[in-house]
């Protein structure tokens, strides 16, 4: 057995069945090997960032990391916005980097460059395998370690003659990941912090944000009196109707927080004390309250449920109902396309089961509202940052969850860094509905180029965030990589494409062309948004107008 | 002043006065500024990879640098493949990474990443400016290092708040770059070997292959009898009727072996000794034959033109009369589209001046023959083999040169990486031909798993390399991005699309489906190679022939 056929039967013994692929010459035994192991599914996108993102999206949904498969340190670096994303939302990915022959570095040959150094940018683990006999124990330890927890990017760099000697040994089977339960001095000062009366709010994250311990925090907050948040950009968000109310911390500084605004303790779960997503002039990049206590009940490398359940037990009593969310949709939306009638769409048509992969970007500003009482579904979100993730998310949960219809929400700017993902969706066949939300702008730079307080913009800067010159036609686009592509004129017409686009299997692109939230180069907006906050509880929305419209 | 606008102003009085840009939050103070200086255009990217790979494409072509705008450490990601190439091409690049502001770092924001490590990796001048008033003096220092000799990626790491921050000073002028003349011990040993009647080839690299240098070298070689030989991979080589005869090395070793065979002394002239691309298991990676003598008459750092000029005065004598390429075009083709009878058209219509950024790959293994004695022209290669390249260099080419043709040679496979250059084409009204050559396939990845020995590849490995289904509609996706576009259907067809494409000023995009070079999974396709050798001299393309075809 040669080193690549025993590290694809590494990582199928250890349940890693799926290879998000762009492979090149390095990559060819590996290719090859692939037909030596049919248990192996070898999903081809054409580029690296979509790879890389749909391993993101796979593991999100699947609970299990796949494998990608990249050519060298510019497939690398093709990949790696998509890794960093993972990285950030702690999503498992085993990442194979092909590389030269070990012997053939020396050369200094044209696509020669230093792997790890740009590997250990997104992935803590990296380790370049240094013989074909040590490769499967070492696939085995990438699997190990992707899985966490943290959940992380584990890089394995694949050199040739590794890969193409003989004298493979297939990698053990990995244990299960185990994570730690809250240390009782933490525990204590949980008791105590929810104890005595002050104002306390439980923030979710990543796994905070699943079913099981949502219900767990939400009868916590239900017996406490705590309130229940989530954090703004979540991997995996369990929701809809039935399901726990989470007030999802808003992206602008400004909102998010009026929402944490008189915090005496916060008690975090699986994610971090917020902060500003970029710094403004004048403005505290900490947005948790001064004074405000900070708890951590579970962090990266903890057992969420088990810390939860300790808690519980720890707080006694009897637990007081939850609230959840009540079934609703927004009524059939009529006449022009707008975000807001975008959303009312997606609110009134969004099916049981969906996964959404959400990189609305401010054209998404009120799907919060018009989601919630949605059936049941998972919504997926840009977790680091960088954008472009979007599509390939949608790829991968399709390909994890072949039986749900997966939503991808997609800005038209951010569209574009890997618009490649179509045609793998065509090409894999996948359930997947792409709504483009064009308004023909980098709008959200629009507002802010005036929260950074860069002035009145003049011609050359307003050309920077503009993309109607030439508008991009995403169905041709959407055709010309095998996607059945529309563009719609109207709500009703976006409700029956959705409809019809749900109905259909295989990838269908939807564009709704759409004017701009905010205003550009004004924040005349603040107000719009507000929007995004009125599934929040009333008494919170009605502080945040009285903040900001004075 | 800002430290934005002082750094802009900078650039300007440095001759930088083009910045491919692909910005976020926080550039936006260096947008803002772009409308106090008239002086520098700011050319928008939709992906970082166009914006790199156009700075690398315009400083071939203007012999100055342009920057870059980039949008954090995710930015510089999605970048850094063509900034790679630049790297290996030794172009000079200033490449401006915006960051966070300095105090927000410690937040560890989502967006938050190491961007000096990443950038070492394309840049060996790294600097992150730590004040507004040394930010001025930091970016001429980054046109000083990156206008080189060596030309290299300088990159400046802006963070948000000494971009915005008053109190920016504008940076010196800096002074033209000086490189070396070849000390006289290596003029010694060249003369030496020059003299001795041996079997001597002067090897060609980047200044190397424009006009003035390879003038000075034909010389050298007519006066001597020595071989002039072209790297593989040039950024820019000069070539066309009545430049001389430069026998470029062939991209597959097997070749290139056989046209160093027997060499007894080998003359760099700013270049390194040939390596392999990749290794192959039992072949061997460094192709200078055993035994033969390695002198480097101009390295990074040299003067070349000068070092040229004291060997050949050193060497004395009657300048001899140098080869020069005849011109010669191929007859007008006709019939069905074969990668043959595509190289054919292009040699029949390639205007005067032409720029040509060839990433044609397998598909282009005529165009040596078909175009060497076309009217005078410039060749753009794929310098650091990571494939997505050639669209963004001709967007760079174009802009640099806006009176000369710019002529986009592009394989199917490698388009997809930066598909998204044909919008800045369009909405900069670049005056680039597009021709897709479209063989449906990762072609040349039929040719390498044969080479590696990857053995006889199965239904799964074969899907790896298979672009067929769905076939990528290039015509559909230009037309997308506001590229007038056409698919050709004969060789007849082609040739007046190209005619009108050349006339009719702004982009065009020609996609030509055809079959593929190689059979694929077969090396059957080795004697096909040839046809890229037949602009050799004709002993060494009948000692290629009697090598490979036993």
């Amino acid at each position: 057995m040669n080193g690549a056929e025993s590290l694809i039967r590494t990582l199928v013994d250890n349940g890693v069945d799926t290879c998000f692929t762009n492979p090149g010459t390095s990559e060819m035994h590996f290719v090859a090997a692939l037909d030596e192991v049919p248990e192996m599914r070898a999903v081809l996108a054409l580029f690296e960032g979509v790879a890389t993102g749909a391993a993101d999206g796979y593991a999100r949904m699947a609970d299990k990391p796949a494998a990608t498969l990249l050519h060298l340190g510019s497939g690398l670096g093709n990949g790696m916005a998509n890794l960093h994303n993972a990285r950030k939302g702690k999503v498992p990915i085993v990442n194979i980097v092909g590389d030269h022959a070990t012997y053939h570095v020396q050369y200094d040959a044209l696509l020669q460059s230093d792997i790890e150094t740009v590997a250990r940018n997104v992935s803590p683990w990296v380790r370049t395998s240094q013989s074909t006999e040590e490769l499967g124990a070492d696939a085995a330890e990438a699997v190990r370690i992707a899985s966490g927890p943290p959940g992380q990017v584990a890089t394995l760099v694949l050199p040739a003659d590794v890969s193409w000697g003989e004298g493979g040994a297939v990698g053990a089977v990995v244990p299960a990941p185990q994570g730690t339960i809250a240390d009782e001095a933490t525990l204590d000062a949980i008791v105590t912090a929810l104890g005595r009366g002050r104002k306390t709010a439980i923030l979710l994250g990543r796994r905070g944000l699943r079913e099981e311990a949502m219900t767990l925090a939400a009868q916590l907050a239900a017996t406490t009196g705590a309130r229940l948040l989530g954090e703004t950009f979540p991997a995996r968000m369990e929701r809809g109707a039935r399901l726990p109310v989470v007030e999802r911390l808003a992206y602008l500084a400004e909102l998010a927080s009026v929402q944490l605004d008189g915090l005496e303790d916060l008690i975090l779960i699986d994610t971090k004390a917020p902060v500003s997503f970029f710094a403004y002039p004048g403005k505290k990049s900490y947005l948790v309250p001064d004074g405000c206590q900070v708890h951590t009940l579970a962090a990266d490398d903890s057992d969420v449920i088990g810390s939860l359940e300790v808690l519980a037990a720890r707080l006694g009593g009897k637990a007081k109902p939850v609230v959840l969310q009540q079934p609703s949709r927004p009524n059939r939306p009529r006449g022009k396309l707008t975000a807001d009638s975008v959303s009312e769409a997606v609110g009134y048509v969004l099916p049981e089961g969906a996964i959404v992969s959400d990189e609305a970007q401010t054209s998404g500003v009120s799907l919060p509202t018009t989601t919630a009482g949605a059936p049941r579904h998972d919504w997926l979100t840009l977790t680091g940052g960088a954008i472009g993730q979007g599509l390939p998310v949608a790829v991968g949960a399709a390909v994890a969850c072949p039986d749900r219809p997966v939503l991808a929400l997609q800005a038209d700017g951010s569209a574009m860094y890997t618009i490649q993902s179509l045609w793998t969706m065509a090409r894999e066949q996948l359930d997947v509905t792409v709504l483009i939300l064009n308004n023909r702008a980098y709008s959200i730079l629009n507002l802010e180029l005036n929260r950074v307080g860069a002035g009145e913009p003049g011609p050359k800067a307003k050309a920077q965030l503009d993309l109607a010159s030439p508008p991009i036609d995403f169905v041709a686009i959407g055709a010309g990589l095998g996607v059945p592509s529309i563009q719609v004129e109207d709500a009703e017409n976006l409700v029956d494409e959705l409809q019809r686009a749900f109905a259909e299997p295989g990838p269908h692109l939807i564009e709704a062309v759409i004017p701009q939230v905010f205003t550009p180069f004004r924040l005349k907006a603040m107000p719009r948004v507000l929007g995004s906050l009125e599934h929040l509880p009333s008494p919170l929305a009605r502080a945040v107008k009285r903040r900001l419209q004075p």
